[in-house]
């Protein structure tokens, strides 16, 4: 690599070659029949190079260093074309990593096979514990990946890891009534992924939704899930803390750091080193040291994320969140791992003390959010309504409002904490919200 | 390959194996500069097996003999875990295949240079043209694909060839009005993209969109463009004409064969052979050979289309219309090219004798609607007021309704074509419909 970064300086001031080499295996489930078994990688190296303010982005998919050469000249003719970014600073300097922790190498040559079996045993407990259930789809995947990040002033970072996932999709049928899909899901370093869990889970939720409750107008405590949460918080409120955003004046949490933004029983943080974390990365998509970032403390905003772009652009410094996007080459300001801090008593205890009110599953329509203001409308389904500390059956409701007013309701967090691997990965607990405005349907 | 079916057919009484490798090139535009220039390829390889009725499929990154083998084994394994289909009649034989047109090797080795210079001279173009206008947006690409299917019934196809695109995003700004993102695009099966009427197209749109006028609620003629008609077709229309769906009971042309559903204007098929199909294929992506198939003649809905499976299901003949999806490695029914015929007048002259109306150029929120039965709830931007024959300025609107009294409504065809090769690849006109009942915003 530092051969090719001493070619790359015929042509730029500064450059950077970011190489990945990954691999994926995984499984599917399509109607409690195993659907694709697939084994999948290959390599990509983006080369981001700067001359006298210009830019040059060239991605190939390969690491062979002639090849790299010949994208490290693409990238120069393209930079000539550009105009000068009057903005641009300079790419990072090496800084202080942590000491990575040691990655599981059981999972780098794992095989399809092993997805496939817990496929089948999941398929297997679905169905015996719930002879009306379908498993309507599933997946489980195992991806491995090699990084290496080198640039012209002295960043070299190599770092490689892999997780496993695991969900199911159940559909229930009885009488007329076929229930809504319920995914239940686990990730993790390892593969020892929790099927069990996962099916009981699933089940007690298909079981709940064999009876369907109307929802009408009304005034509730409801209690959101993992899956509701990222969903929600990943088009609302996450965009907000993006340092771009603040420069750009499309964050509404302009000049709030240290303000109350929410209710004093959340705690969340950017954290790749969390246990629970799925890529304990040491370093971001351009060699900036990875740390714990704060954002909100009991309730109070802490700061921003920053890549090195935007950061120097603003006069800070980079908090390590640059990501790099491989479809795009760019890197972009988002995190690792969104960890909101757990409480202290069970899901269980908090649904056992509601009168009236509901536990969400699931919201759909949350992409069409408007993260600038953090407005939503979205449609709860999955969601149970909960009489009498029971879930009585399954309704469907829209919940219409603003971000920052509906974390001001939070008024407990459960012990419970799970890992979402899709979207922003995230590291969430069941969170109960009070006196939120629901509409019928 | 013919070894290959031979070792496979020690595990299954039938199977499939389809080789896919590709190659593609291109170029992005992000706010008036080339953001990043590339070129991936790669092989997949899908095998699809049946041992007694039950399905084996496996998918690898590689078109390597050894690896192919131990692919067959892998889906040999998952065939046995899986239960039998008792659906499942045969993979397809072979059938009579027309001559494939000549692929035009010039964009075999396509260099991503020819991209950005495209791209530069769009920029350059646009920015002459309108300084108040910003590209905000565009990519340039060449793609190239082998395909090779065999199965063992003795179906052999091989074929490639490759097309181009290109599309632009202008955003104007002037005084108070930033007009909402414009876009225009040229595909086709050679290099000659005409970028300058890219620009042209989308630098008259962002001048009419600088004059911003009210929509109220009203019944008015709309003008659709392609864009806004691949949109609302692909999400409403085109599911319904599924095969699949027939035999599942979700589509509402069930046993409407020969009756009119859409207006006398229309005729709507699907042909890969089509002048301006960006994918003359000859054979579906289990080997059967295509043909154009009528969905609509003059209003009259003329049949449905199938591929191998569900056409022997419902006891009747796959159309040619199994497309292979990359990433499940299945087999889905969709379409080649779909074609709206043609008019005999210009949009010109169209828009020329609206007194009141609109000309909507595209739809957000299409992909919501209910294929199940036609319905739809859209907001048309952008979209542009016309009186007294001559667009006025942009303005936005709600359409709520059904897709099949929409086809009811429409009254005249353009002349000028264009293929939009985004979601299914249509080949579209504009078209005018009469008394919409649109609600202001």
């Amino acid at each position: 690599m530092e051969n090719l970064i001493r070619f790359g300086e015929k042509f730029f001031d500064e450059l950077e070659i970011a190489v990945y080499r990954s691999r994926d295996v995984s499984a599917s489930v399509e109607l409690n029949e195993i659907s694709m078994a697939s084994t999948r990688g290959g390599a990509v190296t983006v080369i981001r190079g700067i001359n006298e303010g210009r830019l040059g982005l060239a991605i190939i998919d390969s690491d062979d260093p002639e090849r790299i050469k010949e994208a490290i000249e693409q990238a120069a003719k393209m930079a000539k074309l550009n105009g000068r970014d009057e903005k641009w600073v300079s790419l990072p300097e090496p800084g202080a990593y942590k000491e990575a922790p040691k990655p599981n190498y059981g999972l780098k040559e794992a095989s399809p096979d092993i997805l496939v079996e817990k496929l089948v045993r999941g398929i297997k407990l679905a169905r015996e514990k719930d002879p009306n259930a379908v498993v309507a789809g599933g997946e489980g995947g195992v991806s491995w990946e090699k990084r290496h990040v080198v640039n012209s002033h002295g960043v070299d970072v190599f770092q490689e890891g892999g997780a496993a996932f695991f969900f199911l999709e159940l559909v229930g049928r009885k009488g007329d009534v076929v229930t809504p899909g319920i995914f239940d899901f686990d990730a993790r370093r390892d593969l020892n992924l929790d099927v069990d869990g996962v099916v009981d889970r699933a089940v007690q939720r298909v079981r709940w939704a064999y009876n369907v409750e109307k929802s009408r107008n009304e005034e509730v405590p409801i209690i959101l899930g993992p899956w509701a949460i990222a969903g929600l918080l990943s088009y609302t409120l996450l965009p907000a803390f993006s340092g771009e955003r603040l420069v750009k004046e499309t964050t509404p949490l302009a000049g709030k750091v240290g303000e109350k933004i929410a209710s004093e029983v959340l705690t969340i943080y950017d954290d790749p080193f969390h246990p629970l974390s799925l890529e304990p990365t040491v370093a971001d998509g351009e060699g900036v040291p990875t740390r714990k970032n704060v954002l909100i403390e009991n309730g109070t905003f802490r700061g921003f994320v920053w890549d090195n772009y935007w950061a120097k652009v603003n006069g800070t410094e980079s908090t390590g969140n640059g990501k790099r996007d491989l479809k795009s080459g760019g890197i972009g300001i988002d995190f690792h791992n969104v960890v909101i801090e757990n409480g202290k008593r069970s899901l269980e205890d908090l649904i056992a003390e509601i009168d009236r009110g509901y536990f969400v599953d699931g919201f759909q329509g949350a992409h069409s959010s408007n993260p600038d203001n953090g407005n939503f409308a979205v449609t709860a389904n999955p969601a149970f309504l909960i009489e009498d500390g029971e879930v009585k059956g399954a309704s469907v409701f829209l919940v219409a409002g603003n971000v920052y007013e509906l974390l001001n309701r939070a008024s407990e967090i459960t012990r419970e904490q799970t890992v979402m691997p899709f979207m922003t990965t995230m590291t969430t607990p069941f969170i109960k919200f009070e006196n939120v405005k629901i509409a019928g349907k």
